[in-house]
């Protein structure tokens, strides 16, 4: 196992697009990393003490990574100073752009992830209001408001793919726990069935529902492993049957689950 | 104004990082954007269905613009062919990030917004339940569990900072919302008190909490200018006397407010 490296995501705003591409670079390494993110490095104090921070970090001779997001050009100048390997977002990828484009960039910090766009911003938190507002068959009556109604048996997934959902793309997104007397029915309940086009369903695999329900209600007949084949077996039936689009859960991601549902869907993404 | 452009994330997996620097690209131009994602595009035949897709979009001769993730060699060459413009990130930065830590890549799709780590993916669903449980003060048993307690008067942006640090970072975020006894006696409530190095307060101008309040319940004492007045300037005072860490979430962004608590209170980040 090679030595684990220190890395660095720097950013004169929240870090969040530095954190994701060196994340994603990263991936691509069996390399243990100790990663520390230095957002709001936004003045020349800042990036000195970022340099001393980052120099601190160096191992065994071996230079710490920088992932660098800074978009200020006399603040990424003055960055380049540390003994370190700098991957530069901006340096590497504005001029090309600024030529494709014929226009120059306008240099402005933050843009990407502040609040530049105020109906957006509230679209996002009215999609997240809907989200929690309807989250559990809470509540049906806004159904018709709703872009998407996630279907499945308690905790199968719906409620974090909803909120995702929503603070990311404003999405508004309801969701619709199966009930034993629907699962008994083996008919889609008659609250969905005006919105069948707005359905998707999620499945799990009953082991890892289990799990999950039993570190909710220990020892429970909720958690019990036959209950939980019982319920995703009639389930997923149910879906069949209704030839509802579907998902099992059980080995995506929060992310894997939206970007499948936004796609399969053609949801209309209101945010970007 | 200069003429739309046609923009395009592809990517092998769920298209996150592509759009996420992408956008972060696009935001220095004023430039009015077209953007579509093709996420999963992990396959000969999903390449070639982008290829056609995108040059349908070129729009009178200007090439579209095309950020790609694709991790795969044989489907980013695949790519290639097509008459755009293409910014390639793994292209650009593996092959120095190779040479740097003197290993190969792994080339390994879709890790990094995949589900990599059953114990993480865990933590993220935890850290969301709690947020969930502990949302408007509506249980205020399990703050020994809190990373970090939010406190402010309703509607000044606690619950989306909340859940946003739980799925993003799974941090444990409580909040509570300052009730008119609480802003009457100026000091912190008792039920807080013990938590005193954990809380974190938001605070909002009266004029965009009015219009905030007004979109729940329009023309309500509630969301009257002159009550949104009275509780934050009384919730200022309040956490000023106290010498709480604190922000003004009127022009800040989610992402912004969660990456400045983490800094100020240096909160631990449990995912990257």
């Amino acid at each position: 196992m090679p030595e684990a490296r220190s890395v660095f995501f720097v950013s004169d705003g929240t870090g969040i697009t530095a954190e994701t591409l060196g994340h994603s670079l990263l991936t691509q390494f069996d390399l243990p990393a100790n990663p520390v993110s230095l957002p709001f490095t936004n003045s020349p104090e800042a990036v000195d003490a970022a340099i001393e921070r980052i120099e601190q970090a160096s191992t065994s001779g071996l230079r710490p990574i920088v992932f660098s997001t800074i978009i200020d050009a006399g603040l990424r100048n003055r960055l380049r100073r540390v003994n370190a390997v700098i991957f530069d977002f901006f340096d590497t990828f504005i001029a090309p752009l600024e030529s494709e484009l014929g226009m120059e960039s306008s240099h402005t910090i933050g843009r990407s992830h502040g609040i530049a766009d105020p109906r957006a911003y509230g679209l996002r938190i009215d999609a997240m209001n809907y989200a929690l507002s309807h989250d559990d068959g809470a509540t049906v009556r806004h159904y018709a408001k709703a872009d998407v109604i996630l279907v499945g048996v308690s905790r199968s997934g719906k409620t974090p793919t909803c909120l995702y959902l929503a603070l990311h793309y404003g999405i508004f997104a309801a969701n619709y726990p199966l009930t034993d007397d629907d699962l008994l029915s083996g008919r889609l309940p008659e609250v969905l069935r005006p919105h069948r086009q707005k359905l998707y369903a999620l499945n799990i695999r009953p082991e890892r529902l289990a799990q999950i329900r039993a570190e909710r209600r220990p020892g429970s007949r909720y958690a019990a492993l036959r209950q939980c084949q019982y319920e995703t077996t009639r389930a997923e039936g149910l879906f069949h049957q209704e030839k509802l689009p579907h998902s099992d859960t059980t080995t995506m991601s929060i992310e894997e689950l939206a970007a499948t549902i936004i796609q399969t869907c053609a949801l209309p993404r209101r945010l970007y």
